[in-house]
């Protein structure tokens, strides 16, 4: 009652409490697999009792200098030439996406996005009630063209432009596509010239089965208009809640001024640093990479078996397939069935800002056993049939 | 350059990277004695090892039930009655009032604090461009006759009514000063029947070396308009980054969607369970009840000593001295003189939402050694004569 009087905000829907009922295949969220979680029991102790005076204290807002050189010194590998001054450690990617709101965002501010996007991107965004702009996407990523013709519109009209541009480049969630190099300079020199700012969110870079990586757009910026997002999450582990942002210092300094929580957790901070430095971090990619290739390859053999009538592009690397279903099938309609069925299944409408085709469904393939991958596919084209 | 064609929260002052510098006395932040923060050397390696299906994988958003039910069952204690359908953990108090303000501030919207207030609080309003209705503090805290008047005003002329009434009821922050249970009832009183949400802050409420605690105005009301705010930085150790919000179920579901970062860190919320269900919490909180009591009265022997002229009312519990200075005497002058001598004292400045005078300076006196209270003390009395 109190509630109603109340903001706009007010309409947010709540969360339900409810878990998971018993027995559910889960291709929903971009969960780990458990028997590749890292046994971080022996520098958990190091880190919560050697470091005790650091790790048990309030931490700085921007985290001391070891961690942020660390990833300074992991984000060269990549082109990103950054000095620890750039960096600011998070709570997970979403934590910088939400200060990047924060920081930068108005109520009926507009950000781009492309069609479809990331869900759990636009529930951030929904909490800063923005407006959209959507462009398309093809087999290069995000339809730069159309993007530019949108801007050139607004300007000729003095309208206002977007504020910030999001994307994930490299394996995009859900569509599991990678933006080509030449898509990558344009957009950058679109940002340049409109005087927006990208969010290049890349949790799934290093997740890669075959072929070669694309340099990020922040390596190809020289203006400071792109905000990189990054994350231990696919890394080492989500339940760590440790990512950062690089960003000039002056917006990493603001972003640090607006963390609610002050410091970010210092124990989970020097857990991950002393993984890093024990020579951990690599051999548990390769781990982890040959795992998810095992697991999408798995889903794909399941999918030509049992739903011959569905589509997909193989990705090369990510968590997701983005299974275009035959036509006729509504996603919506068939992940209540699916559900139904026992395997849990995100349908299209949660990957559209505003409104889309009903005509996919995404498919996680990092949390499900092989054993449980085979059968949650079979228990899909079940419901597939069903859903018909 | 780019950052000026933005939002007004550009105007935030970026958080500077320097550290204290060698041999400066803390009297500045809350933050813990360091002989006093707990070895969780082996729960670590619990949570992280046997645990590690949960602690390392992203976790629900309002956490599973265990830590929920634990904490409904603690706030049992102060008579808070509820179901762990009314808890949300969060990584710390401060992280519960953002949500707060996330939920039911716009901008421009008015919130109600003490003049002065808790100044990360402060921090936390001005990310949300907040206006303030300030209200006096007396011995038995808020001026809640005061309140009423102020709102009794707005009332007539049509105005808005503030969104929230903000304070820290028990040992505040900065003043020390607990509000009397006959005040505590009449904000509860008016907060129904203007339809305000109280926020009550309450993280040393355990912190208390003699007298008898107040409930909490949560356990007085039965209409829902208050929000608790808890933490274990204060019971067990700030860096785990481990709070709680009590609110309605709607409210409490309505946070959990607007939390960017999805569930908090499973891990640390592991820890602190198994550190309380192993029945260390309760020893710790009388450790660190009995060395904050001898803190505060080494520091207020030695202001005896050394600063005759100050004054201050003594503080039955938390972390923190009120300091009147001597007639004359401004604090910001004094705080930079101090910081100059080697100790960090915090001016009144910082704790008011628009302005207050110059007379008080806040000393926390949980961080710092006895022998450097002592010391810095001494230096503070030589920083307040340069300062005449």
């Amino acid at each position: 009652m109190t509630l109603l009087r109340y903001a706009r905000r007010a309409a947010v829907v709540p969360v339900p409490a409810a878990p998971e009922p018993d027995g559910m295949i889960s291709f929903g969220s971009g969960d780990a697999y458990p028997e590749r979680l890292p046994d971080l029991g022996d520098l958990a102790h190091l880190a919560a009792s050697r470091f005790r005076t650091e790790t048990m204290q309030y931490a700085p807002r921007l985290w001391i200098g070891e961690l942020r050189e660390w990833i300074a010194g992991y984000l060269a590998a990549d082109g990103i030439r950054v000095t620890a001054d750039r960096v600011i450690v998070v709570n997970g990617a979403k934590h910088g996406l939400d200060l990047a709101c924060k920081l930068f965002v108005e109520p009926r501010d507009s950000v781009v996005v492309t069609s479809p996007t990331y869900m759990s991107a636009l529930g951030i965004f929904r909490g800063w009630e923005v407006e959209y702009l959507e462009i398309g996407q093809d087999g290069e990523g995000m339809r730069v063209d159309e993007l530019a013709e949108r801007l050139g519109e607004l300007e000729r009209a003095g309208r206002p432009l977007p504020k910030l541009v999001y994307d994930v480049p490299e394996f995009h969630n859900p569509t599991g596509v990678t933006v080509s190099a030449p898509r990558r300079r344009a957009l950058v020199a679109l940002a340049q010239r409109y005087g927006l700012m990208i969010v290049e969110d890349d949790p799934y870079r290093r997740i890669r089965f075959e072929g070669a990586p694309v340099a990020p757009m922040q390596s190809v910026d020289e203006s400071g208009c792109v905000i990189g997002l990054g994350t231990f999450a696919k890394l080492v582990a989500p339940g760590l809640r440790v990512g950062w942002v690089v960003a000039t210092p002056e917006i990493v300094g603001r972003m640090a001024a607006l963390k609610s929580d002050g410091g970010s957790c210092p124990l989970t901070q020097r857990l991950v640093l002393e993984y890093c430095r024990a020579g951990r971090l690599e051999p548990h990619i390769r781990d982890v990479v040959k795992t998810y290739a095992g697991h999408r390859d798995i889903m794909l053999a399941a999918l030509a078996r049992h739903l011959p009538g569905a589509r997909c592009v193989v990705p090369q690397g990510g968590y997701y397939l983005w299974l275009r279903l035959p036509d006729g099938i509504d996603a919506d309609r068939l992940a209540v069935a699916a559900a139904r069925r026992g395997v849990r299944v995100l349908p299209a409408s949660q990957f559209y800002a505003t409104a889309g085709p009903a005509t996919h469904v995404r498919l996680a393939y990092s949390y499900a056993s092989a054993s449980e991958i085979a059968e949650g596919v079979r228990r899909l084209a079940q419901a597939l049939e069903e859903a018909r």
